[in-house]
């Protein structure tokens, strides 16, 4: 290695040397008064650190400049790591090329030449060959452009040998098969690439020469077999191309670097172009590399290995190795390679230098490493190295052990780790292959909506009633499957391991349901029919009945027929993770940004929870507030919801007014649960939202059921009983009837069904404020904040809050307690949002309930759109991505922008937050962080996910400006 | 009337004298060096029109300063009219009285005896009587505040009598009864207003003496009679008050106007103040009038008349006088007044001086003007003028006849008549008179939204089928009553009369329907029963049976029992509106405002039309242009329905097309109707827009149907025929329930659909260039503007405009000709509006469809929300309108605003209108004006209301800045 720094300025004094004589002038030397401007470089050695750095200040520059792979070589060579020897032709000189005609100027190919002739200095070899005892110069020639273009590289290998040096090679080596392989590798790869004689050419008869020996691998061709089809290669070229295999070795390598540089604007690359939206085809650099040989005997060798297990994050060199071999021995799995740790004891130098030089290759990387190296004679080549591929489990703990280590600042193991990372780790997952297997043997059942993520395995019950049974009663794993899930399906889909539904899409009922507790949901999968009288599914040409296994990937949104093996963390059991959302929280704690000229910390995360058991779950995974507390979701329970129907049915005040006074106990003992879990922790509870006939049996049933009575009675005739039930029933198919709405999404729901029956939210705002009371007086810290949902004029805060702040204050009084409160709106309605400078003036605080301002702002039904057009949007491109899912910053969000501004323009304390279902998602996260939202409000499960999407947003904007 | 003017200043003079006495110094006279401060003045004479103008210069500053009652007296003093003589005490009095402790300070109340001492001399008679053989001067005392307040007004009449002038009176005018029956009223309104003693003191000796004369009026009484209940009168007052009734007249006129001062914070006004939401009460000024009386004998007398005729409008005067009679004498009814013409003949010179009187009031207040007068011994006085009252047609009749008389202007003209006295005379309307004898019998029906004005009568038919068999077969006159209707329901509804719904609300299927078509309806009566099945109604305790008469106020929202009389008009023979409306149409052609820095006209008004028919009515209302035609209107007639439902159901695209190939003669042959009917102006045809399932039957009916069926098989065993019958339902049931949507409004809609079923909106393009081009192969000149509805982001459009264009093309060269036109976007969803900068690049115009914006940026289902909440929050004042029939300017109007500035921030050229139910709605017509809207269109029947809107539009804020 003492020869890598020689002469790293030839190749600028050849170009120097061209320029002057070209433009009929002697280059002026030392004359600083009138300097000649430099010439042009355009060829750079992979240790001319300093030119490159010159004229390519940045990394962006440099790999604009030289390509990625040229810049890959150039740098770690630069890193001071053994690399095989060469030179790159830069990406400019692919615009020279064709600007000349598809040539190559002399003047630029004088600098490859100069560059060439350094590389032989550096190798103490020639290329060409003739150098006695020691081994011709070979190079390989390969592509590389700005960005990586798969499937379109050129590469030609062993450029170098001709009739003569293959000799001197077989000599020299003592190994005339291996020499001969690598000449035929030349012409065959010369022929196709540069000559662009088809593959088939050369394929025939090397079929035919294996066909004739009875061999089935290339490998088992002898010497003389090879020297045969050598000649047959040269004859190929002369019949196809009319001329001879150039055996000057010069006309070899300026061949195959105008092939590179003729690839860069081919069909194939214009093809990949057009593919790619570029609107022009990427210009490559040309690499002349070295070739170095691990097969040279007992003190060569040849490996891959990752600096650190990329599966599970140790800190252990993980790899394997193969002496006297080739990279393609390795893959060709003939011989099995040892693991890295061998070569200790076999080369324990080689070893040493090897652990030494990954450990440097960490440092100058930050990061964990995936190298490949070739030992050739007990030189140690690096040929590659990357950052290297993980598990999401090794993504974190490679992250959190290096910012230990100090290799890298937390903000950076921050950086490093991925939502999808921390997604992936709190779900049970099912094991690839088997899925793989599973899909291969068809037992692909259905696919869906990706709707609630996470692996589940159980028997399909058909009902809730049956799925709750199994699933709590018996201690049976169970899917549920059902058309679509109702609120009153809730008891039997959180008995239930999994959800599969037929109708709906990531915000339908089954799916937000699904993910607030967690369960894996396949949701909208409508190519299955289902028939719950036959107790069966039908899809893709299966008939799955009741009872029978299935399988369900929530995050892939697919089910497959049958018990895939799964595997389920635990948040509390990922050290890592915990340590490292650790350091997220404490970057989000710090004042990245101003409001109001002031500096402002960064955004929270706290979960949605209606539960008592939800709120300290959520509170374990790091949620610091309580952002949405649906009370509704109490009205369901068995016990509760007679009383419930009770209400919606009664004529009378007095009889509304029992009903209600029944359920306030229930409420209040609900909130009492949360503000325990919740002590010194801001919990927001939204008064009643849905419309009230989501509390009634279904109209459709109904009707059938007393048709069906009618019937039974004009045919038949019906008993007293049957008589009596038909009664109820009809007097309930009128209330539902009579509340039948057209479009119940914008209909008597929320502060609408406040004002329309201003008892229930009283007794509401009761329920929470005896409850906060009751909890302060435990000696604990409720901070109660009331949200009024569907808000959309001011005036309806005006009729409503300061009713409610009187029950509040009543109660408070009644106690002798004060705990803290604040009434807020939720910014739901697409005016509540143009209008919020009015609806700040009461409000103290807004919470976006994205699921229905996109649903408005947009005129998407959530029960309808993801099952209708919605997917065919996403399919082909109308929708950049489901609204439902990925915040629409452009209309939505631009809404909740102006509605940020214009309510802090209004109450400069205003404190704003998301609880709708993007709460979770990165993206929106960032988005909400960029708007300035004090919090994002997700289901528990999705905390961990936006603490770190927080993080990422506060270290990628918040740059506080003062 | 000479002394009219005398001693102006001396109520001034007074206030000086005052001033400088009080200060000690005398008044510094002629030294201009030192000049004292003109000393306040609190009191002005009617005539004092010098000193009013300087402090008060604006009309706005004396109605201020003097009240509205004194402000008209002095005002009609000024204009040279026979007034009675008088001052006004000002409004400012009103507070320093207040401050005072409710006393009137002596510097002011010396000012109102000056005043009182020029009135004196102006009449030539005493105040306090005593002049020999001249009657004493008696005046009223009348409150007078700057607003209008009906109920507390404080007069009391005749003061200046006393036990001494009372003879005086009865002497000089020989006629003992009056002077009696004045001084009995003068203790009466005292004794009330000034001593507050209860009404019932005095009429309770009243009443007991014409029980005991055995007399019915108390103009029966006799003088005696008078004398006595004088007596009693002044007996009560002592009883009451423990003090006499003040014989100083000075004493009496100044109790009097403490009085008046003190009901201006009294318990009323306060009352009245706070009904009014004012802050405070408002401050009242004093006016002192002096009597004047039309009954001392046949040169005397009483009138009332109107400048023109207040019910047609014609230029004749039409009043009514009674000689020797005071007004109460015409109001009572006693004797019969005659009409003002006979005065000719009776007093020919009084008359001729009246008539010229009225000229100039006219030309004075450039107005109709209705006078009361009084004839006093020869002498003729104007008590009270104002504009006087009209009947619509009187108002536009008066506006334009004045505006042909060069009396106003054409601008004055218009801004004279309100949308709707244009309105009223459009629609068939009801005697009033009959309408409220009908609801004292009883006849009342139901009461619901006043969902499209006018009268309708007819027998009433419980579905659409027997509607049109008995209206357009029979020619019967039919009212169709449904539960709610749907568009197949359409044909019946244009064969009614008018149409009434229980359900659904101003913006309801059967509402827009019946405004498109001009035909009344209430909508949403949701008291009324209707049993489909027995064919009765019940409502308001009736039960109403099919083919019963009723009667339909659409403009009130009212129905009654019977069969009330109509008068309808036809706006062709409406000569006074039409000649208005083509000045408004002047007004709105004129360049008043500004779009990009150059001037830019007014607001056009176009009409929504379906049909040819519609078109030419809505070109005949004055409409240059057609802002909307829906085409899926023309898919619901008979022979086409079973098609288009051929379409839906099928599997085959094939199919679909054959359906399609079917549909496009048919809609060829609309538009070529419309364009021919609309030749030069342009026709923007709006792309299918409903959800499909509204093609199908309904659901609940289909599910009963099929439920029923079934029973039937299995209890008695069905035919083919109904087998075959059921199977049909059955795959009716299913399609429909296969595209049920929970919320149909935010569906499968507009370019959805066309997304969805891309050869359905071709076919449309393709229909309506084939239909443009053959217009113009006629020699005519179609505008053809093709409206994509429902639009959210511009890649919908990105994806289908480009595609309808191409067949735009294709039609043209096919045709071998080019017609006008252009591709444009509705912007009905929030997001549409929020990202119109981006619409804008692909859509040549946006046309507002304020029905969906309202109700997505509401989040109110037009369907649901009018019958349900919204009615309450109206009630309530949570809303100051409902949002459907008035555009929510702050919400909804934001939106437009922000669409209407960013869509011509990308494409200055930009086309923009409104198509929504607000277009023919006066105040949203002026939003749309001040937003910069290039039209507004509405139904047909609205078009002439628009265009007068227009023209106010442009009036009130069209001031060009260029």
């Amino acid at each position: 290695m003492a020869t890598k720094t020689a002469s790293k300025t030839a190749v600028k004094a050849a170009a120097a040397k061209k320029s002057a004589s070209k433009s009929g002038k002697a280059p002026v030397a030392n004359t600083p008064a009138v300097k000649a401007p430099a010439p042009k470089q355009w060829v750079y050695l992979f240790n001319d650190t300093k030119s490159v750095s010159k004229v390519a200040p940045t990394w962006n520059d440099v790999r604009n400049l030289l390509g990625g792979k040229g810049a890959g070589l150039w740098d770690m060579t630069s890193a001071g790591l053994p690399v095989p020897f060469g030179f790159t032709i830069t990406t400019e000189v692919c615009d020279e090329f064709v600007s000349a005609g598809n040539q190559i100027t002399s003047a630029i190919w004088d600098q490859a030449l100069s560059a060439m002739k350094v590389v032989e200095k550096q190798s103490g070899k020639q290329f060409g060959g003739g150098k006695k005892g020691i081994r011709p110069l070979l190079v390989s020639v390969r592509s590389g452009a700005r960005e990586s273009m798969p499937g379109m590289m050129e590469t030609v290998l062993n450029v170098g040998l001709n009739d003569a040096t293959v000799e001197e090679m077989a000599t020299i080596t003592k190994n005339a098969r291996f020499a001969y392989d690598s000449y035929r590798r030349l012409l065959m790869m010369f022929g196709a690439t540069v000559l662009d004689i088809d593959d088939e050419k050369f394929d025939a008869p090397m079929e035919h020469m294996k066909e004739h020996k009875g061999v089935k691998h290339d490998t088992e061709l002898t010497t003389d077999d090879l020297k045969e089809l050598v000649a047959t290669f040269k004859q190929v070229i002369k019949k196809e191309t009319g001329r001879d295999f150039p055996q000057d070795v010069h006309d070899q390598l300026k061949e195959c670097a105008m092939a590179v540089f003729r690839s860069a604007t081919g069909h194939k690359a214009k093809t990949y172009a057009k593919q790619m939206g570029w609107k022009t085809t990427l210009p490559t650099a040309v690499n002349v590399v070295m070739m170095v040989f691990g097969n040279m005997g007992e003190n060569s060798g040849t490996g891959v290995a990752f600096t650190r297990d990329p599966s599970t994050g140790n800190k252990v060199m993980l790899g394997e190795y193969l002496l006297n071999a080739q990279g393609e021995d390795v893959v060709a799995g003939i011989r099995t390679p040892k693991p890295i740790t061998e070569m200790e004891k076999e080369m324990p130098k080689t070893y040493k230098q090897f652990m030494s030089i990954t450990s440097k290759l960490e440092k100058h990387y930050h990061n964990m490493q995936d190298v490949e190296f070739t030992i050739e004679e007990g030189t140690l080549y690096m040929l590659q190295t990357r950052n290297g591929k993980r598990t999401a489990r090794a993504a974190i703990k490679i992250a959190v052990d290096q910012a230990t280590e100090k290799l890298i600042t937390k903000d950076e193991a921050i950086k490093r780790v991925t939502p999808t990372d921390v997604d992936f780790l709190l779900h049970p997952q099912f094991d690839g292959e088997e899925v793989k297997k599973a899909k291969k043997e068809g037992r692909l059942l259905a696919t869906g909506v990706n709707a609630s993520p996470g692996a589940a395995v159980g028997m399909l019950a058909f009902d809730a009633d049956l799925a709750e049974k199994w699933g709590k009663g018996e201690g049976k794993a169970v899917i549920l499957i059902r058309p679509e899930t109702k609120p009153d399906d809730v008891h039997g889909m959180v008995a239930a391991k999994g959800i599969l539904t037929a109708r709906g899409g990531a915000t339908s009922h089954a799916a937000v349901v699904a993910r607030q507790f967690g369960i894996p949901a396949v949701c909208g999968a409508d190519m299955m029919k289902i028939d719950l009288t036959a107790r069966t599914v039908t899809s893709n040409g299966h008939v799955i009945k009741e009872g029978e296994w299935v399988s369900l990937d929530g995050a892939k949104g697919e089910s497959y027929i049958g018990h895939l093996p799964t595997v389920a963390p635990r948040y509390e059991d990922q050290e890592d993770l915990v340590t490292l959302l650790g350091w997220a929280d404490e970057i989000s704690a710090r004042k990245t940004r101003t409001l109001n000229d002031k500096p402002f910390r960064g955004l929270q995360v706290w979960a949605n929870a209606d539960y008592p058991k939800d709120a300290e779950r959520a509170r374990a995974f790091g949620a610091i507030g309580i952002g949405l507390c649906r009370t509704e979701h109490m009205f369901f329970e068995e016990v509760r919801l007679p009383i419930v129907q009770r209400m919606i049915l009664a004529k009378e005040p007095d009889a509304v007014e029992a009903a209600l006074a029944e359920l306030l106990p229930f409420q209040r003992a609900d909130f009492e649960g949360l503000f325990r879990a919740m002590s010194g922790l801001p919990v927001i509870i939204r008064l009643i939202d849905p419309p009230l006939h989501e509390f009634l049996p279904s109209g459709d049933d109904l009707l059938k059921d007393v048709t069906n009575a009618y019937a039974k009675r004009k045919y038949e005739g019906i008993s007293e009983d049957e008589e009596k039930e038909l009664k109820g029933k009809e007097v309930m198919l009128a209330a539902v009837q009579q509340m039948h709405e057209q479009n119940p999404m914008m209909g008597l729901r929320g502060i609408r069904l406040g004002i329309m029956i201003p008892g229930l939210i009283k007794m509401q705002v009761r329920a929470i404020f005896e409850a906060a009371c009751n909890v302060k007086l435990e000696g604990l810290d409720p901070h109660a904040e009331v949200m009024i949902p569907l808000t959309g004029h001011i005036n309806e805060l005006k009729h409503v809050q300061p009713e409610l702040e009187k029950v509040a204050k009543e109660v408070m009084k009644e106690k002798g307690v004060t705990v803290k409160y604040k009434f807020g709106s939720m910014i739901e309605i697409p005016r509540a949002a143009v209008t919020a400078f009015e609806i700040a003036s009461l409000a103290e605080f807004f919470s976006f309930g994205t699921n229905d301002l996109t649903q408005m702002t947009y005129g998407y039904s959530r029960d309808d759109a993801e099952r209708g057009f919605l997917l065919k949007y996403v399919e082909d491109g109308i929708l950049p991505t489901n609204p439902f899912q990925t915040l629409d910053q452009t209309g939505v969000g631009e809404l909740m922008k102006m509605a940020v501004s214009e309510g802090r323009r209004q109450r400069p304390t205003l404190e704003v937050g998301i609880c709708g279902e993007h709460g979770g998602d990165p993206d929106s996260v960032d988005f909400c962080y960029r708007i300035g939202n004090n919090y994002v409000s997700c289901s528990p499960f999705r905390v961990p996910i936006a603490r770190l999407a927080a993080a990422h947003a506060a270290l990628k904007h918040g740059i506080a400006k003062k």
